[in-house]
């Protein structure tokens, strides 16, 4: 019997005729993704290559020493997740929660809140503490609520890209230890851009993403956890309850083993490899301090317009600043108006501060002054028109 | 305070000096990734735009079109998961899977064993079938399964990419519907290149991945899911314990609300739409028609050089062959060599079919009479040395 003739006929219905990819040139200084360095975008211009080819497992090592260097730690479980921010994020909670677990969460912004729902999935025993969007978390405080509540994980986020505040992590990896908790923390808007030192600072798991910090597109993941964190994995009772994220099974891919699991996103790895190769060819300190430069120069050009600034200067992400709206001004009017007459993205607020602020993101490649002086003569054109 | 005098010293053992980026041509004839289009690796060499930009939302409207048409459903609810193709298995399960529902797999190759220990991550009650590895199942034998296991879901793998066996679904869908039962489709190595008819077919779930029949890098993964489905999974009493993969949350993205779930690998979204679009252009028929033509032309030259496949004409998919291995010759050895002397990959066998069978694919772009000389020309010359 031929295939041919039991056909039955073609449905049409969805046969569109799209044209040719025509993509805006956007200036990306929003909360991310931003711009990509082009050279990281030109990297994923070749033919893949098999996940197990021996060319492959080069750049698997390399991307997981660069990974370690640009986040000062020596955790040989470090690797990138196959997929955006949020599946890193999964993967720490999926691989380190078992059923019952006490997970104390830190919310102070929308992604604490998605870490409480993530949790929640995997059956943690889920507590919170909680601070106003925009406020970090004194270790006092962390104390307090590690005394109340006995967590067997603690979860914070380092850079709140809802909020533009920098939780200050030193001293909090010691009060872990001294309350046998693992800590967990947030490095999406930090990474590549801000100080960061996990080893130095106690941290057990940490995730990450590629489209900011490291100036490569959306989907390959950063991730690391220490050796603390995978005893507490290599003890659960239960399978990790999540077959994709399993680091158990992903551990013998990316180390000696060379076990297939799932098909890497391979021209992502190219980009990420070619992302991390310019970090270390900057320097991580000159590219910290390049950051920090040019928010600062963003942050006096506001002033000089007579805007202000949400978070605080000691406790303020040099990647993601919060623009405080002013009075009878309609935020998302002018996010429109600067994408469609300047073809530049800036964020609107998210949740608590919604229409309050809006979000203003120079990071990786698009950490440049040049680009603080368009966002800048952009932002007071359009005020002015509407 | 300023942070540069409260810095650590930076860890320096990490940081490797890459060279530049170096890839090998391959000739991907192996079960996958095979070749991608060069305008579809070309169509990543672009800067990302946001996940909500305007453009961005066109992108995605004309990639679920296609992605109906591709698979012949008119599902609303059909999308591409933001990982590799195991990432779209699994987030079938996830949201169709409550615990404690009886999922029957049929298990016929490696990938219906990955399906049995994805579906008891999500507390399924797991039942299965078995056939020797290159078998099918007739729809007598799942009637019988049916009858027995009383099912909430039956999970079939169309093209078993560990086997190369193809597995008839004319009927299943009506069997289904007669067990009030939902039908879920592994179409990893059948989309694009092999007919698929889903509505026909009464087909509930399918997942499928850019890099084989697509011509696409790894890292987007076609996602359907039926409004039976759907409204199995509206009934849930348990959030979805998957978050990444949350398709209650992801069609608020994906549909009239465009409100922000994940960031998307936006560059791999440049991919598989400019992947689907070519698939357009030549047509889905002529599409299939040139994937059984080429294999056809494979078989035949294997045939001369002696070679026999492991599974029946009937029964073969054109995408992926396995072929026997001569006695007393080590086929590892000859997958080796084939890379390093010739740049072609060609699998090995998996599992059962470990030592006993290669895998040669020939998907997608890659499914080309030049390529099949190729192949065949390399093969006669290994095996002649060693």
């Amino acid at each position: 019997m031929s295939l041919t003739v039991s056909r039955p006929n073609i449905n049409n219905k969805f046969r569109i005729t799209p044209k040719a990819l025509d993509i805006p040139v956007r200036l990306l200084l929003g909360p991310g993704p931003s711009n990509s360095n082009p050279d990281v975008v030109a990297a994923m211009n070749r033919q893949p290559i098999g996940h197990l080819d021996p060319a492959y497992l080069d750049l698997m090592d390399e991307v997981q020493a660069m990974m370690r260097y640009v986040w000062q730690t020596e955790n040989p479980m470090t690797l990138p997740i196959s997929g955006t921010g949020s599946a890193a994020m999964e993967a720490t909670l999926a691989n380190a929660v078992e059923p019952g677990d006490v997970v104390l969460v830190g919310i102070n912004g929308y992604f604490g809140n998605r870490l409480v729902d993530m949790a929640g999935r995997y059956r943690a025993d889920v507590r919170s503490i909680s601070k106003p969007w925009g406020e970090v978390f004194s270790l006092e405080e962390l104390r307090a609520a590690m005394e109340e509540h006995r967590p067997a994980i603690l979860a914070l986020v380092h850079a709140e890209t809802s909020t533009g505040a920098r939780q200050p992590l030193e001293g909090v990896g010691d009060l872990c230890k001294e309350y046998d908790c693992l800590l967990l923390i947030d490095t999406v808007t930090s990474m590549g851009a801000v100080p960061i030192f996990l080893d130095e600072w106690g941290v057990d798991m940490a995730y990450s993403c590629s489209q900011k910090g490291l100036s490569c597109p959306p989907g390959s993941s950063p991730f690391t956890m220490s050796e603390r964190a995978l005893q507490k994995m290599d003890k659960r009772q239960t399978k990790v309850a999540n077959w994709y994220l399993d680091i158990s099974l992903l551990r013998n891919y990316w180390g000696k083993g060379r076990t297939y699991h799932h098909t890497a996103p391979v021209n992502m790895t190219y980009a990420i490899r070619e992302a991390l190769r310019l970090v270390i060819e900057e320097g991580l300190e000159n590219s910290w301090d390049r950051h920090q430069k040019t928010a600062e120069q963003l942050w006096d050009g506001l002033a000089e317009m007579g805007l202000g600034c949400h978070v605080p200067k000691e406790y303020r992400l040099p990647t993601l600043t919060t623009v405080k709206v002013p009075d009878g001004v309609d935020a998302k009017a002018v996010t429109s108006k600067m994408l469609a007459d300047h073809n530049i993205e800036i964020g609107n607020g998210l949740g608590e501060l919604g229409g309050k602020v809006w979000r203003i993101g120079l990071m990786g490649y698009n950490s440049q002054p040049e680009n603080v002086d368009r966002v800048l003569a952009a932002m007071a054109k359009v005020m002015a028109e509407i």
